[in-house]
């Protein structure tokens, strides 16, 4: 069934590369594992994503899933040491690698760089989920020299892994990920950075936009020096202009009785309002407004199930469900979210059925 | 049952107004609703939050929920209008608001200002809902002429509504939100604000990271134009340290190469890791980490509810779902967050019973 055959060498058994051996393991296709941490690739295999190396192994695809410091190293040792193998990496960056690539002068026809849209805030091999790579997009980045049959092996890997592929030059995608990536990154961590000096009872007071605007500041710094320093000229021009608005507000909010003060909050928060309506919703179409219907359920084992099971028998599919968070309160609000149309037999049907809604 | 009596008189039908008047008047309280548009005040009385008012009301207590500009204005009217009524507001500032109706020169024994924090990114009555504040902390703020009755008043309209009462003075309250709520919103905006030059291929490649960030992004400009010019003399101070942080950072990331610039990178990110720490957990206890399990369901009705009466039979309790996106793919992943030492036993019995797990 996968489009991948022959022997997998993943080299880097941290979140991606343990992610990519569970998943091919699963299809039966051989996976070789090889970490410069022993305890790391014993790890990995003891989770069943693949197998130790051994003697006369002769990789169809080599899969680099190393930091990005250390990515075009080991891209080209892979290269040379398995010559008939098409190789890829998965960093978060691409043209500096490529850069450093073709500074060492050697052939790079087997080589395409990749990059799966995919990853945790927790990384290593005890994060490893085969389905971590499904429905995201996985970024194909050929480059000159690149051969038809390695970008076909990477596109067949992507595919195989349940992922979309997506073509895209170096430069586009360095450009691509500061700005829906890296730059998140970095605000979500200076935003976070301001918490430390906060009391226990003012923090005591934040609810869900803290804690979405902030989920990915708990990322590892060791990485991210390492991403952000490799995508810098991208990330710094968008932190720039960031720093610009920023500053602009700051001499609004400073003097909010001047004239033109207001303008420029207004015009601030309205330029998030378009940003925002930019970004794709599930399934890949534009950003759906769903209906929501809010339950309030007793936070017990099976309260949650028994109101999905009946939302199932009323018919209607779920686009979306959350748990409203209660800080001190031992309830759970289950918020449902269906499109506009399902929403008033939703509404009369739970209601029917003695379910307590807003 | 309710420890609010008499008639509740609320100014003001927006999110936070009707959802006042849908959780009292579900619990058998008389509410008279106001607004200054009568349109809205019409829809409120349609959504079942309330009546209109008739000659002779004689609340025991106001509330005034219009927007921050308006507030003291109405609540000095208010105070006027029903001498023996506790009149309280629920706007996101409170040390402005104080000082404009001091500087009226009115007895302010019956005022007792609140802050209940809950509210949606979308606004109006439409929005409402009686559960709104469940669960919620709800900051009572009294200041030195207030009066011992007015302050319990407020306190019980709070756990009347299920809210976690909270006291602070004006000026605390006003410092806390800076941090907990305004900043992150300026900052969304801002970070937001960067995609509208994204091509759409770009903006493809979004994940979770970018959606979480800029969720609040959506919020009112109207509304935060008002929040954020009144509570200006707590939001500049924060906004202007993330400045500086910024800038130490965009310098690194100029010439990343240069001795110390890896290390300011480095720095900016551990800062977040313990700024996000500080937040607390679903119900209010330190920030737990539970153990997620991930479950590949096919995107139809009626899965996810029997996937969760399974964990419901195997006895587990459910501390967090979420249901993943997948942009291009026709399939749920579901996260299920669980005590670390329940997860052995649900992945187990899961694959067992042929849920298909990473």
């Amino acid at each position: 069934m996968s489009r991948v055959s022959g022997q997998v060498r993943i080299v880097g058994t941290g979140l991606l590369g343990t992610s990519i051996g569970l998943a091919l393991s699963k299809q039966g296709i051989d996976v070789i594992l090889s970490d410069s941490s022993r305890s790391s690739q014993a790890l990995a295999v003891d989770y069943g994503a693949g197998r130790e190396p051994r003697e006369g192994d002769a990789p169809n695809l080599v899969v680099v899933a190393v930091p990005p410091d250390h990515t075009a190293t080991v891209v080209a040792a892979e290269l040379a040491a398995y010559p008939a193998a098409v190789v890829t990496d998965v960093a978060s960056v691409k043209l500096p690698i490529l850069q450093e690539l073709q500074a060492m002068g050697i052939a790079l026809d087997n080589y395409v760089g990749s990059h799966p849209m995919a990853g945790r805030e927790r990384g290593g091999a005890i994060s490893g989920r085969s389905d971590l790579f499904i429905g995201r997009p996985w970024v194909v980045v050929p480059h000159a020299e690149s051969n038809f049959d390695s970008v076909k092996a990477v596109t067949d890997l992507a595919l195989d892994l349940e992922s979309v592929p997506v073509n895209m030059e170096p430069i586009e995608h360095d450009h691509a990920v500061a700005a829906v990536s890296h730059v998140p990154q970095v605000v979500s961590s200076l935003l976070a950075g301001q918490l430390i000096s906060t009391s226990a009872q003012e923090i005591s007071l934040a609810g869900q936009g803290l804690r979405d605007t902030t989920r990915i500041a708990a990322s590892d710094p060791g990485l991210w020096v390492q991403i952000l320093s490799a995508n810098a000229a991208q990330v710094a021009p968008v932190l720039k202009d960031l720093a610009k608005d920023l500053e602009k507000l700051i001499g609004a909010l400073e003097n909010p009785e001047a004239g033109g003060s207001l303008s420029v909050i207004s015009r601030a928060i309205e330029a998030g309002n378009r940003g925002v309506e930019r970004i794709p919703g599930k399934h890949g179409g534009g950003h759906k407004n769903y209906a929501t219907v809010l339950v309030k359920i007793d936070d017990q084992p099976g309260q949650l199930a028994k109101l999905l099971t009946e939302v199932g028998e009323i018919g209607i599919n779920l686009e979306d469900l959350k748990l409203e968070h209660s800080p001190g309160a031992q309830i759970g609000l289950v918020e449902i979210s269906v499109l506009p149309e399902a929403e008033p037999k939703l509404v009369a049907d739970l209601t029917q059925r003695g379910w307590r809604l807003a």
